[in-house]
């Protein structure tokens, strides 16, 4: 068999371990040179294949590849960009196709989420569909660990980390002003649909912290949150609170929809952190604080989970190796043996099973009331923050992070308009 | 000479340091145990002292005191409370009086920023003004940076280190997102009048990042600033903008000051960084996200700077060094020899120089546009975020912080109102 190229692209939103992944494929794609020639990045995701602006990864070295172990974000840009089906947009699967020929590229290695999973299972199909031989292979990543099969996702554990220990972190130091001062710390997490990120907030409660989460999962009851707060200041002095970005009204409107203008009459686009923060203060008079973490979450490599990196390179790795046995069209998966001591395994899913599927927060997760985590629930996530995969620092104290050379496989067809 | 007990107190905003400045105290005193014979530290700060609810650190272990030195917060409480002048309310001094004769209080620690300074500087005045003989030393604490004399404050290292770690994350984050979406990634910072953490986030510049920081030491100049961002995107993709939260308008009214008000008509207090990312959403049409780090960032142990870490606790211990000479109404200071490499000495200040003065940024290092630092500005500030000094974590991936017993000493007085 001669060996082919491999093309490789990340996907949606990107994660403080998606370079993990690449770079378990790339370095495992070197280990066989025989059967993959070489490996194009897309620059910035599929579109990078549309408008075949294809990054030689060959033109990086060994030292640079191993350094996207401890990068945060997407090495090679990523994308929001999803293919529509082979019957409404074939022009696009054909654009694909030409691209595949042009550059010898039999693999492909889709590294994104749940709409890149469908993507990916679309790809998967151009060999039924329309004759043109390619393995698609999906790596899994998404800090929102929605996505159906596999035990968790690669980017959520680090994100859980993050979110547990700022949360814990704020929590003292509330704690600590509560007497005279702030007695109430909202933090805002990630989360439209899914609260698993709110949830690992709920960690802190272990360590004797008082804390409320809102899950986007269970519609807001403005007088039991308010209730539940207020008897927690009482009891502990302070309360910290958890707030999911997709915390919402029973009729579905977001928390951080309130319809308020700025001075130009602009809709004002705020955080649910602060209409909360104020609904207590105008309601129960405590003094607060608020945060919202946004991309600082999902970018927090300087405290990735060591569980989060090493699962991570090992399904960018189990792709290429699949790819290798003549897989086409799955998702390799973390598969848990057991939480205590914390076990795993690699194994797949059929991507006809992954595509468009949303993985809730399982009900048992959360306490009957709503505002918290169960135990089950604990002895889930634990395992994901376990150990830390700290990032090497210069000598002036900021993390050595690795910026790809980026040089582009030189173009063999005409422009393409998206 | 009898030995006599200390009292030490932590106050204002707490940092990731802080303790690692009561650990310095606590552990030289108890090396000195023929002149001091415990450390009473105040309940909630200076509070406990005037209502008499003294924590007895020697029922603190070893172990446990060390610990200090890797947690967050304020293990025995801090609060937000400023003595009057002598004149103004002679009854709390003669209370403080009473309180350290009822203990056998002959040294007086404080640990804080610049109202702190104030009110050590009073207590040191007792022994001339009311015939007390009592020392009191100033141990500095701040994140803004802003006490005069002294080379730096502890606390600032480690919010520097956060904030330029995180700029760094979040702006990789955009930089991969920045071809389909997101393009302005804008965090909000402390310092409500000084720009010193606001700068810590120009670091990212050295990383090719294009960033534009808002410091409140410049009047915001709203065009100016729009030109500056669209020129920055249009170059490089993306853009980062760091804003201070005292960031202001050249009314002075700050960013964050909308006017806007909620559904229930109650006045909405957001932050500065939704307001800049709408601002620019409006006028230019880029994609944004935005992050308010608030208490995270002063909080974040996880993520100390290992000279902020070094520089806390020696003053803590220089300070009972110093007391132990004889000084009272000082405050030990960093003195830097060097930047690079980077050398620093203790040194002192006369409390009567510290108490009341606020140290802005040198104009010297503001860009002369007003959005950046100067090389000045990174000389200075590269050394104090040099080194990681993480905290230990437990098996389950939490860090390992303490939370101290918080045994009371008994009372001997009759309470006392606030």
């Amino acid at each position: 068999m001669t060996a082919k190229n491999a093309f490789y692209a990340q996907s949606g939103g990107v994660t403080a371990v998606i370079n993990a992944s690449a770079c378990g494929v790339i370095e495992t794609a070197r280990q066989h040179p025989d059967k993959i020639a070489n490996v194009y990045a897309g620059r910035n995701g599929i579109i990078g294949a549309l408008t075949e602006d294809l990054i030689d990864t060959s033109a990086e070295s060994a030292e640079d590849i191993a350094a996207l172990k401890h990068t945060p974000s997407g090495g090679f840009g990523s994308c929001r960009f999803k293919l529509k089906s082979l019957e409404d947009n074939k022009r696009e699967y054909e654009r694909l196709i030409e691209i595949f020929k042009a550059h010898n590229i039999g693999y492909f290695f889709y590294n994104g989420g749940g709409d890149s999973a469908d993507t990916c299972y679309k790809v998967s199909q151009l060999s039924e569909k329309m004759g043109f031989p390619v393995q698609a292979i999906h790596v899994p990543k998404t800090v929102d660990n929605d996505l159906p099969i596999t035990d968790n996702c690669p980017g959520f554990g680090s994100v859980a980390k993050y979110i547990a220990v700022s949360t814990l972190e704020a929590s003292f130091d509330v704690r600590s002003m509560a007497a005279t001062s702030t007695k109430i710390f909202v933090i805002e997490v990630m989360g439209r649909h899914a609260g698993w990120i709110a949830a690992a907030g709920g960690l802190v409660e272990d360590n004797g912290i008082p804390v409320v989460i809102l899950f986007p999962e269970v519609e807001f009851d403005q007088e039991k949150f308010l209730a539940k707060v207020d008897t927690k200041v009482k009891e502990h002095g302070y309360c910290s609170i958890v707030v999911s970005e997709g915390c919402h009204w029973p009729d579905g409107k977001f928390l951080a929809e309130q319809g308020t203008r700025d001075a130009f009459g602009h809709a004002q686009l705020g955080g649910a952190a602060p209409v909360v923060a104020n609904m207590i203060k105008y309601a129960l008079g405590y003094k607060f604080h608020w945060a919202v973490a946004d991309y600082l979450q999902r970018a927090a490599r300087h405290l990735a989970s060591a569980s989060d990196v090493e699962q991570a390179y090992a399904l960018g790795k189990a792709a290429v190796e699949k790819a290798l046995e003549g897989k086409n069209s799955i998702m390799p998966t973390v598969v848990r043996e057991s939480s205590s001591p914390y076990k795993w395994s690699i194994g797949e899913a059929p991507l006809s099973e992954v595509a468009n599927v949303e993985k809730m927060m399982p009900m048992e997760f959360i306490t009957d009331d709503g505002f918290g985590i169960t135990a089950a629930c604990k002895e889930y996530l634990y395992p994901l923050i376990k150990g830390e995969a700290y990032p090497p620092y210069t000598e002036n104290g900021m993390p050595d992070y690795v910026t790809m050379k980026g040089v582009a496989v030189p173009r063999k067809l005409d422009s393409f308009e998206l």
